[in-house]
């Protein structure tokens, strides 16, 4: 019932094999008395050519229809291609236009368009060569992640995107209600009326799955999430966005060491899935966007991640012979700068740091022994720095009740994730990686607005 | 590195082999001179019995803590077992307890819970038989989508959850907001001045993804959603939720009939799947909750669906030797009596009901040529009702834009959605299943909050 894809008869296409395509068109070429015409579909990023002699019925009409951007239905026969590069081409016996494209208004002209135009036109980016193997890689990277947590017997889990819990304080909150907010109810004291509001609480959009996650995985033992999180964070950035998907998993019985192996082996596996199903498309990253891509894919594939404690950097990094802009002292938090000099100049490949300062670190994160520390761990990679993030989480009772209110939080806001502890409480850890983050990291692609196919940022919700 | 897990070890293990499980505390049997224990780790709903002889060091302490909800490690070697039921059961070497329970406060104790009861402590309900089959069963539907759909060469997009468009119709939006509830800047005129939004616009939560599915599906052919979408409608019923989860697969090059097929070709995909990976859940659902639902999984995968027109259908219900509260008439919606006498009395089996009259349809469906009806598809299950609803979606320009008008919208909000028809447009087709009615359809549950980890309804948004 589906129409043959183009990626298909590229691969395995015989020649005297008949059959019908359905695509786009990228390139006319006219020559005397025949015509090329590349055709894509979105499968791959190679076009299928196809021959158009001048004895097809009606030849000069359709010739003037099939511009860049036209639809098309072509039957033919395949036949052995003379020209360089590519192995098939299609012969046609009937061509049929479904829809035109003219060339006068139909932006996606053959001349290259600068990112931040195409950004413009969100709706059409997607039929450009380097947004179509974005969003293939995209679609592989996701996989992967479904693949490698299924294989290994982890509950994909949806947690929730609306919240009424605001204490993961990971940044500023979106607001959600169905309120008018020409005409905001209130109470007798002037404040705002939230029992006329749809959940009768201020509720917000979620920063992290995390705390539920952890519910589930005290049942299921080991859990992901794979959703869309949200920060109104007003950064006009090309590493942020206010909307972004995040993968979670959440494991019980399980330590930093657990912890830090799933991560490294969950990496090796994302990367190795996307070579091996994109190549094509990865070869082009390498070649237009950043001819680094490969050899980061090798390096993270091939090497043993390093582990190295905070305590460790930051004795590394005072050794440094590299003034940095932001001196380092113990206590303060790795920046951008330091985290590059780690992987890229010191160990010129992934460094896992472990151990982190309690006071910078969230307060579910397991306190070590020193108490002075927290068994947290982040992943730091050549070129884009921190990729994940995960800790061992504090599964005694006291110890957490102490940092939940040291962190100037209620008790009482937090009386069913303090419940895990109190019924049943294990060793339990997991981590979190920023899906836009990879897709950014593996193909080079510079501007984060440019891996999702429709960014939502400050004053942009476009589409 | 990970753990063994029961469903393995109840699987796969052989006498006189030894292994380390950790899980929880289902029940404690005490008997002269030792004790039976059940484990469950949430891999399975069938728990590994642990017997514990009094010779082991410590046995009364440990005893006295291994209550329902104790977290456990336990070391010994598998034996077969002499009761009934088991294949094999875990000789305990040496049992180590992680965390209590408190029998007195713990309020998962043996006895059964009513669904209600169970809502309102969501962060333990995963623990009890149900909620662990309900929520393997829904992540083996997950599984099964995405599997189904990537062996198929159809790529999963993530369609915004931000949305500043409400042209979808599909019911009351909530709103995203950063601004200030307690104190909504105001314009001169006195208007919400949304330039101080974070969007500098009004945005809502998504209905659908489906109009950004289009957009995909004109670059890449076979595309799919599968993400959260939302209605702020205040219906406190079994079958409402304000956050649940959708699937859109759209399609280009497809007509009516080619999404029909595709369908019901998903849907029984889903339910071999779900019998192939779950059994003893299904059986579970099948003697607790709903005794019908092995013989309806077993009906979707063995009959060809039905497929009948709306007028069609129409005159079956004229004719029924029955006695509607809604009468019916050309023009009518079909209501959910309607719908239950086609398929469970007349076909007894899922029907799909086509070509709906255009006035109670979406504005993007195709106008037949009969300029009356359109091309629009919902499946009718037995006991649920409609599952599924798709169309062919309207590719002329001109037939848009005349169908926009006719519905009071502007064109201009939808520029972007009307240059999908102005540049290389084709017949294209897609639909949508609710993936929570798909659970609760699978498992016979009768509220739709109990087959969502963390359900959103009116007044309700806690964990």
């Amino acid at each position: 019932m589906l129409n043959q894809r183009i990626v298909e008869i590229l691969r395995n296409g015989k020649p005297d094999e008949s059959l019908k395509v359905k695509g786009w068109v990228r390139t006319k070429r006219e020559l005397k008395g025949f015509a090329f015409i590349e055709i894509n579909d979105g499968s791959s990023l190679a076009n299928l050519q196809v021959v158009i002699n001048q004895d097809l019925p009606d030849y000069e009409n359709i010739l003037k229809k099939l511009n860049t951007g036209a639809s098309v239905e072509v039957s033919g026969i395949l036949v052995a291609s003379p020209a360089k590069g590519q192995r098939i081409e299609l012969k046609a016996d009937s061509v049929k236009v479904y829809g035109e494209a003219d060339p006068e208004t139909y932006p996606l002209q053959k001349k290259r368009h600068s990112f931040e135009f195409l950004r413009t036109i969100g709706h059409l980016r997607s039929r450009t060569n380097s947004f179509g193997a974005v969003f293939r890689v995209r679609n592989a990277c996701a996989t992967a992640i479904h693949q490698f947590f299924q294989e290994r017997g982890f509950m994909w889990v949806h947690t929730p995107i609306i919240t009424a819990s605001d204490c993961e304080g990971a940044g500023e909150l979106f607001s959600v209600t169905s309120l008018d907010l020409k005409n905001i109810p209130r109470t007798e004291n002037q404040a705002v009326d939230y029992s006329k509001d749809f959940f009768a609480r201020p509720t917000y959009l979620t920063v992290s799955g995390q705390l539920e996650a952890e519910i589930m995985a005290m049942a299921f033992s080991n859990v992901y999430t794979f959703g869309p999180t949200f920060r109104a964070e007003n950064s006009n950035t090309s590493r942020h966005l206010a909307e972004f998907w995040m993968v979670e998993p959440e494991m019980a019985f399980c330590d930093l060491h657990g912890d830090m192996d799933l991560a490294e082996e969950f990496l090796k596996y994302i990367f190795k899935y996307v070579l091996e199903k994109c190549p094509e498309d990865m070869e082009f990253f390498n070649q237009r966007i950043d001819n680094t891509v490969l050899a980061t894919a090798d390096n993270i594939i091939n090497n043993q991640f390093e582990r190295i404690t905070y305590t460790e950097a930051i004795k590394l990094l005072e050794k440094a012979d590299v003034q940095f802009d932001y001196p380092v002292s113990w206590g303060l938090d790795l920046q951008s700068e330091h985290e590059r000099y780690l992987c890229e100049q010191l160990f010129k490949k992934t460094v896992i740091v472990t151990d982190y300062p309690a006071q910078i670190k969230a307060f579910y994160m397991r306190l070590n022994d020193d108490e002075k520390t927290v068994a947290a761990m982040d992943i730091l990679a050549p070129k884009i720095g921190e990729i994940i993030g995960g800790s061992q989480r504090e599964e005694r009772l006291e110890v957490l009740e102490k940092r939940v209110l040291a962190q100037g939080m209620k008790l009482e806001d937090l009386w069913w994730y303090l419940d895990l502890r109190r019924y049943g409480t294990v060793p339990h850890a997991g981590f979190g990686l920023g899906f836009e983050r990879l897709v950014q990291f593996m193909t080079g692609m510079g501007n984060i607005r440019d891996v999702i196919p429709f960014p939502r940022t400050p004053e942009s919700a476009e589409f």
